[in-house]
């Protein structure tokens, strides 16, 4: 039996593809946790594709609905390489996503644990697991510092 | 000289669209504020889109930026028949709109008046003027008081 790589370093690869084409560094990933298999996956692409809604997450959630013909993603995993902003935790939880996973914490952008902390609001209808991926956050937040650093 | 009709009439022309197709009635229109002229537009769409995302305002924003071929809608004026959610609220942000009017009031989901008011937040760096239209909110209420209504 071989053990399965973290779903998070493929959403790494596609942060470090967002920076080569000049977007802040997000990627993400959508899995089935019973099979492990990616359903959708997205790297932050709003200046390149001309779409302010085009986050690393909401690629990934259109993208697996889209595959499953679903709008509802009812318990699947979401895998990210910074904390959700209130745009990307709304659509998290539209779409009944049963757990997020995020790497890197972002106090400036957040809403999970930060500003709005969308899942703890009254007007949150559905509430996934919250989980921060500590064995990744280093590389994930070192490659958003190292990207606003050169762009300075 | 003639007066152009409120774009929140054609925002009100979408929302009936989408309850004819099965979706909460919600609509949105994206407008120039200096010449009257739509930029985009959206029906609440997700079901039968097969997208959690496919709010009314996030197709206008999309269908906007895709447009102009800028992800930045800087000082265009959005409305739409409900009050924002937070996902809708943060792209809105994102996107640099000057201007939210919005017809209904959502206690249960709304995030401007309402829940995690975005545009208050410490997290949110770019807040638009935003103003309740009370010309037309009842019948917006009405529109998705009726859906629901009927569904039960």
């Amino acid at each position: 039996m071989t053990t399965l790589p973290s779903p998070m370093l493929r959403a790494l690869e596609l942060a470090r593809a967002a920076a080569q084409a000049g977007e802040v560094p997000v990627g993400a990933v959508i899995v089935d946790p019973a099979t492990g298999e990616i359903i959708g996956e997205g790297a932050n692409a709003p200046v390149m594709a001309h779409d302010p809604t085009a986050h690393a997450e909401i690629i990934a959630l259109r993208s697996a609905a889209a595959k499953l013909g679903n709008y509802r993603l009812t318990g699947l995993h979401l895998y990210v390489t910074l904390e959700p902003c209130a745009m990307c935790a709304g659509a998290i939880s539209f779409a009944r996503i049963g757990k997020v996973i995020y790497a890197a914490t972002d106090p400036k952008g957040g809403a999970i644990l930060h500003g709005p902390r969308f899942f703890q609001q009254p007007t949150c209808h559905w509430r996934p697991e919250v989980e921060q991926d500590d064995a990744n956050d280093i590389e994930a937040g070192d490659m958003l510092r190292e990207f606003f650093r050169s762009r300075r």
